[in-house]
């Protein structure tokens, strides 16, 4: 094994970047900006430049690096080939390839983001003492990753664990972003509990609690849930069946011994894991039910720790 | 390798037990019948007497046995220990070294049925050419089993593919016989639509085609669709609605390269495909969508197949 390894989360706006030893220590953090004009062509030099101006900077040769881990948002194949990246404009290539040849360094592993994420948090964060989990990421969107014996599962078009867009709802009239109707994003992302509180608060004079908040995000609907707040309860009820609904069929088809929450929502603690739970338990048969269910602890190094355990594992 | 492998798949009511060489082919085919009194005791006792049986007559030395292979219908873990068996009476043991302390055979391999009957199609069956698949089974029951890069996802607590527990109807009122409501199993097995067709011709005396036969199954509910009958289309739609949504959960979890549909509504054959596929294009994201379908080709003798192939693999 040699002495350093590189783990990269590569998001929309920003490049998370560390340098970690053989351990998986991280002994520097930085980031970087997401060039994405010219079709997102600048942004694998940008990160290979960041990477060998950190190498002259800590006197690292490249015979001293074990490898480079990258988490990319858009699905990625087993061989490390990105199948678009809308986000990024990005088309179809070889990023390890195209990484490992602007770096000099061989082994270069890649992942989607958000598995990357979870084989992080299953690693180092909520996930540890774990070989199974399932990660779910409650952001903007919805995001997912299934970890299987420790191990990253791809699929066939490196679209496992897409749980965000589970059809929770088939007969829902309002498309998803994804162009289908009733994608648990839609009822339990950070973006859609926003939203039905807007709504919410709009549609009636009812009291809520949720009408002396100058903004209302997923902490005061959490909040407003806690002090007993009826309009705060309904949107905590929709958000945690169709989520307790979704990881039900997650289990039916993997079976993990845990799930870890993670994203924005997941900050609000404890209470977010007991109402998943209740809709979870209802939906599961008598083998599944009693799962773990813990919080992500890694936040938004989570991508970074799983881009380094893909180069060591 | 030795020259010989035992595949079994052991049913409620007799055990389906084949010799086979070490290429996979078949040498003989033969039944006993599974003696459940007792708590099932009598059942593996059985089994190996078979086998010893079978040895004799044939001058087969324990040495020239790669292994056995055997398929149980319940939930079992990685390394062979049954969790209970309801069907058999059975309670937690392992089912690996019983079998090998009864037959003196060193290497025994158990699986869930459903789980094997998946390996043996991915192997042998409709699923040859593919190395990850998802099969699903439409009898009594509906089965499913998860084959990822050749090998079965067993679960934590082996109960991954549990496809026909998917609460696909969380607003159904009436019980599954797990204990949960609006399972799969509820709408997609054949014994779902023999009843959907039972209750439609009794609520009314709507024309049918159905009226027509004296008992109605699969068969006849197929046939009927095929010809026009409206009647059958509500039935059909209803069991492909489900079914399709099912299987968009499984895709969105695991991204298979193909679907493998058996069991006896599989024996109506292409328009079953049709129809399913239908509903699933519809609650898939996009990058899952065009995945194939096939049918399942062993039939009763898939999961001998796939017991063999867990001793060979």
């Amino acid at each position: 094994m040699k002495n350093y390894v590189y783990g990269i989360d590569l998001g929309g706006t920003t490049v998370k970047m560390g340098l970690f030893d053989s351990e998986g220590t991280a002994l520097e953090k930085w980031e970087i900006v997401t060039r994405k004009e010219d079709s997102g062509d600048h942004i694998l030099p940008d990160i290979a430049e960041s990477i060998l101006k950190k190498n002259e900077e800590k006197n690292i040769v490249i015979d001293d690096i074990e490898g480079i881990g990258i988490g990319v948002p858009g699905p990625i194949t087993e061989d490390g080939q990105v199948l678009k990246c809308v986000n990024l404009g990005w088309g179809i290539f070889s990023v390890a390839d195209k990484l490992s040849e602007l770096t000099g360094v061989k082994k270069v592993k890649v992942g989607n983001d958000a598995n990357v994420a979870a084989l992080g948090e299953q690693w180092r964060g909520g996930g540890r003492g774990f070989n199974s989990i399932v990660m779910v990421t409650l952001g903007t969107g919805v995001g997912g990753g299934v970890i299987l014996n420790g191990k990253i599962l791809t699929g066939s078009n490196g679209a496992a664990g897409e749980i965000g867009h589970l059809t929770v709802n088939p007969k829902e009239s309002k498309s998803c972003n994804c162009g289908k109707n009733g994608c648990l994003e839609q009822y339990s992302s950070a973006t859609a509990i926003m939203r039905m509180a807007r709504e919410g608060l709009a549609a009636s004079n009812r009291v809520s609690m949720l009408r002396d908040y100058k903004e209302v995000t997923g902490r005061e609907i959490f909040q407003a849930y806690t002090a007993g707040d009826e309009l705060a309860k309904e949107i905590v009820d929709e958000f945690a069946f169709y989520l307790g609904l979704g990881l039900s069929h997650v289990a039916q088809v993997v079976d993990p011994e845990a799930f870890v929450i993670g994203g924005g929502v997941s900050k609000n603690g404890q209470v977010v894991i007991d109402v998943i739970k209740e809709h979870y338990e209802k939906n599961v048969m008598f083998a599944l039910k009693n799962k773990e269910f813990r919080l992500a602890e890694l936040g938004n190094d989570a991508g970074m720790y799983g881009s380094v355990r893909m180069v060591l594992e």
